[in-house]
């Protein structure tokens, strides 16, 4: 793995990953011990204005936006955050090893829907974005079904196409898209999904607006939706409540929730990602050589005091 | 994708998945419009010898098993099963996106550990398995991060390593290993795990012994145990408990559930992972090409009357 500009995609972008055979040889050092050993500088914390929380009866989902990759779908998001038009909405399709959905049950009935307020109702499809000589890529040495590249832009895992220059954010867990209907264009932020399983089948064919950091298992552990009805609830009484969604921004600062998050251009993730690859210790006796991208996502811990 | 037997191994066997381009330029079929049009012979009844039934309180979790991958761990588990063994355990550690563990949760305390009966304490390490002439293979056209080829044996999704002459199961969604210690002999099969998250980096260090076919959301959607405890419950009261578990054999032909998976040399089963990596319908814009091998596992469903 090694960290690089966009523009070195037209080059040979040698991997340390695959180069480093020390790392095979000794006991790797564990995660908490490189977390620990990490300095400050190679984390940054979550920027407010592009932090949501949203708040069920049993506990608070944080999600780290990515404008960078869809705006007009953060933008919208935003919009309807701040028209509050997520409160009293629910958690209403629960799909086993795919999806979660939330928003309005009723989105789709013109006489019960909730009013979008000032938001757009339909946007383009920000389902990829060009590669651009700012956007910074981190490489990971990994083969992958679904991209001919992959790695971590920022604090996201990505997927690039080298040859046509598109990129996209991965439907790892916790990744957090915006539902549509059948029309490309038809997807506008209202309705959100997260992944709780395996979603990669559908990386580049919806827009990506950022990821869940905390809170996972608030949404992972809810009970299935019926199969027989694409896993939204026939009874949409046993959906979760959502209290109410905000951007940290608009709240007061000590309801904010002071977040890191590991920078995947800092020498400590680098170790991580190889210690993952290369693991070899008293328990784990076969090291695979190679770690997958949503097995590599960056750490995620409240700012050391 | 091309079925095939493991002396293929040894020479250049073709992709059918790579070379067919006709999928890519018309709508594909749906994974239900072609499970419909499969024949009744695509399709094996689940061998009743080899397939367990985990009674918990709010259903039945149908597992299986996998003898010719971890024989001596698969024997062990029917004879603690045939004791009664796992009759009033519970599933007591749930680690978010992850795994889920059965068993008795006091095994490793001497004084309050149930008996073992007859079974074997402890087994050697069946983590991978060598590759021979009558191991069906039915090859995956997909990179992949921990393996140098994958596919299909049988019912269940495998990595293999063609220089070793190695196969073992993935850990996929719905995989169930073998806990252990440190010792790599120390699994005995009386403390199991079913996978609900990402978890291939586990590959090729613990005994796989079959995968769960059915009921996987009644673990999936447990709720997740501490991440200071690795997972376990700090209250054990809170842990679900297992009714008891059963061999299909050892139960009334009336009590068992006949289902029955396709077969992943069928012509239908390459028409579905065909399908899934060449997606391309109303909805689906961007085709990617592979599907990964966790995400093309073969469907199960109840025999047809």
């Amino acid at each position: 793995m090694r960290a690089f500009h966009a523009t070195c995609l037209a080059v040979a972008c040698v991997s340390l990953l695959a180069i480093d055979a020390r790392a095979a040889t000794q006991d790797t050092p564990s995660r908490s011990q490189i977390i620990k050993e990490s300095k400050p500088a190679e984390w940054h914390v979550l920027d407010p204005a592009n932090t949501l929380y949203m708040y069920l009866p049993k506990g608070v989902v944080v999600i780290d936006l990515a404008p960078s990759w869809a705006p007009a779908h953060v933008a919208n998001l935003k919009t309807l955050v701040q028209e509050r038009y997520f409160d009293d909405t629910s958690v209403y399709r629960v799909v086993d090893n795919f999806v979660v959905q939330w928003g309005d049950p009723n989105a789709e009935d013109p006489k019960k829907a909730k009013s979008m307020g000032k938001a757009k109702k339909t946007l383009p499809p920000e389902f990829e974005r060009q590669v651009t000589a700012s956007m910074p890529f981190v490489k990971l040495d990994s083969p992958d079904a679904y991209a001919p590249e992959v790695g971590f832009s920022g604090d996201f895992p990505v997927g690039i196409d080298p040859k046509a220059h598109t990129a996209w954010i991965a439907h790892c867990y916790g990744t957090v898209g915006v539902s549509r209907d059948i029309a490309p264009d038809s997807g506008n932020s209202n309705t959100l999904y997260a992944v709780i399983g395996t979603a990669r089948r559908i990386d580049r064919n919806l827009a990506v607006v950022g990821r869940v950091v905390q809170g996972m298992p608030l949404l992972s552990s809810l009970p299935r939706g019926p199969a027989d009805n694409m896993g939204v609830y026939h009874d949409l009484g046993k959906a979760t409540p959502i209290l109410k969604v905000r951007l940290a921004t608009d709240l007061p600062k000590g309801q904010r929730l002071p977040l890191e998050i590991m920078r995947t251009d800092s020498p400590s993730f680098q170790r991580l990602v190889q210690a993952a690859a290369h693991r070899h210790d008293a328990f784990y006796k076969t090291s695979l050589g190679h770690i997958g991208l949503c097995a590599a996502l960056p750490p995620v811990r409240p700012v050391p005091k």
